[in-house]
């Protein structure tokens, strides 16, 4: 199941002694299952993560059965990890957040290409399993519900927060709403950023995913090196944003022409939403005003009569996600 | 003042003598005030309008005392009118739209280039001088409240509603609410669909409005045509449009070029907020299967796995604002 705690993998069982000497006793858990890792906590009102762990994610979770299976035995693992810090917590409900395609209104995964499900009706189940009030949610939108409760997104009404990794996702709130739209609202990364340009997993061609996503970033620089320059290994976004910052002339023009579509990409979702605050996360984000600076610049250029926005690093981190299954709980009790 | 009913000019009051009869003598006050025209009803739960007039917009409108008078005086000629047809009504409340950038939160009417005015908080006013509850809001919002509860978007809780006219507005409905986010919500018009393209009134190059609006198809033809072909009279896009059901091939060059890209518009706005109800209003939503078959095609291929909206012309026409009105103030009783 890879349910066991990685305490040698730097994740593993945390507990913030603070937070715990704090903890009035009541917590919810909360579970974020992404494509490699399952990220869980013991949450508590204030959004301090009690007790968290890390985990593979187990292979076959295509079935509703193994999906239930895997959030209980962590859900049970927090338990036992906060028993063992001496926590005396109640878990009072329990947030799950998948990737792919969820309607969050009637808490069913509708489909994941990586993790192999369609339709899995969740809720019901889990509720069965744990004996407390389950929610289901997107881990983008709920990411953006944390950073709205607990992160950088704070007393805004109006945002888009978009993670920027391998993929490019999206999810939008306006007037202290966030969107779901039957789980289809939120597709940044697959608004066509340059017509006719490099074909997108999905399908269409010139997606901003296909031009601004830290492997399109890659195999834009890979592109532009010759057989000659080309190293053994694939350079990572991450190395190409150094680049640029030592100031390479290829790392620049790829990180630049990236920049540009990801600046025209919030342009269009500042005039069609009205968002005021675009918050930048995943691992592209982590370069900062390397990318922030260029990128106002761009928004900054293309506004006319629009509200311009404020652009920011999203700060949750990767732990948005999991705060985000916490919110959906909190939300239960 | 320009309040006077004009029965000479087409419009001037009409009663439906049926839906009077059906009257429980409950009504709201709804009035569109547009750039050139006031339409103004008196309206019933069920939609139906009493009786309505339509007249010339007064001049310098820019000071709230100039709106609230020119509201006034709209809504004591609906009564008089009432009252001239045997109509026994009472008035609960009134419900106003406006153009241009509107906080319908807080019922500020911020922007209007067209009408000259800034920032003119007139929910307080009009209700002393009316003595029921107000209700202001944007014209094409208020449109798709309408178009929602008595129109084409019954039943739809994410759709978009774009009126093609001499600009191109929209409005926006996720989870059954209409986007404001402080006015600024919905600006289809100017998303950028053609980089580097015509220049738009609002300064960028390549927006929507500057390529598919009618104004933008009638410039397009006229610059299609040599000197000795241009006909002394501009053409209209209504005559565009109706040549391009005959075959001309210039005109269907100019009209498929625009259909693309309102196309494109449709596929970004169904990627990022999920809309699954596309109505099509305004002037140019006239030309029904003329617009709609090709831009039905141009959606359907433009998408991969995004879920594919629905096409369809709006319901209510000129009158969605005025029902608009309506809704915002039936929705205060």
């Amino acid at each position: 199941m890879g349910e066991q705690r990685t305490p040698g993998h730097g994740a593993g069982v945390e507990a913030d002694a603070t937070a715990a000497a704090q903890a009035a006793g009541e917590a919810v858990a909360a579970v974020d299952v992404g494509g490699t890792r399952v990220k869980a906590a013991l949450v508590d009102r204030q959004g301090r993560e009690l007790v968290s762990t890390t985990t593979a994610t187990p292979a076959d979770l295509g079935a509703a059965a193994a999906l239930v299976e895997a959030v209980t035995a962590t859900v049970h693992e927090l338990k036992r990890a906060a028993a063992e810090q001496g926590l005396t917590v109640t878990v009072g409900a329990c947030g799950v957040v998948v990737p792919g395609l969820v309607d969050d209104t009637h808490g069913v995964a509708l489909y994941s290409a990586n993790l192999g499900w369609r339709d899995l009706d969740l809720v019901t189940p889990l509720e069965t399993a744990l004996g407390v009030p389950v929610g289901l949610g997107h881990d983008v939108r709920a990411g953006l519900l944390a950073e709205a409760r607990w992160g950088g997104a704070q007393g805004s009404d109006n945002v888009m927060f978009v993670p920027l990794g391998t993929g490019i996702a999206g999810a939008l709130m306006v007037d202290g709403q966030v969107l779901q739209a039957g789980g289809y609202a939120g597709e940044l990364g697959h608004v066509v950023v340059e017509p006719g340009g490099p074909v997108c997993g999905c399908g269409a061609r010139g997606c901003l995913e296909a031009v601004a996503s830290a492997s399109a970033i890659e195999r834009a620089y890979a592109a532009r090196l010759t057989s000659e320059e080309a190293p053994a290994d694939r350079v990572t976004a991450e190395r190409i944003a150094a680049l640029v910052a030592r100031g390479d002339p290829v790392a620049t023009a790829v990180w630049e022409h990236a920049v540009s579509a990801l600046g025209r990409a919030v342009v269009m979702a500042v005039s069609l939403t009205g968002v005021e605050l675009v918050l930048l996360g995943g691992g592209l984000a982590q370069s900062g005003d390397l990318l922030l600076d260029p990128l106002r610049r761009e928004v900054a250029g293309a506004l006319t009569f629009q509200r311009p926005p404020t652009l920011a690093r999203a700060a949750l981190g990767d732990r948005a996600g999991c705060l985000g299954a916490a919110c959906l709980a909190w939300d239960l009790t």
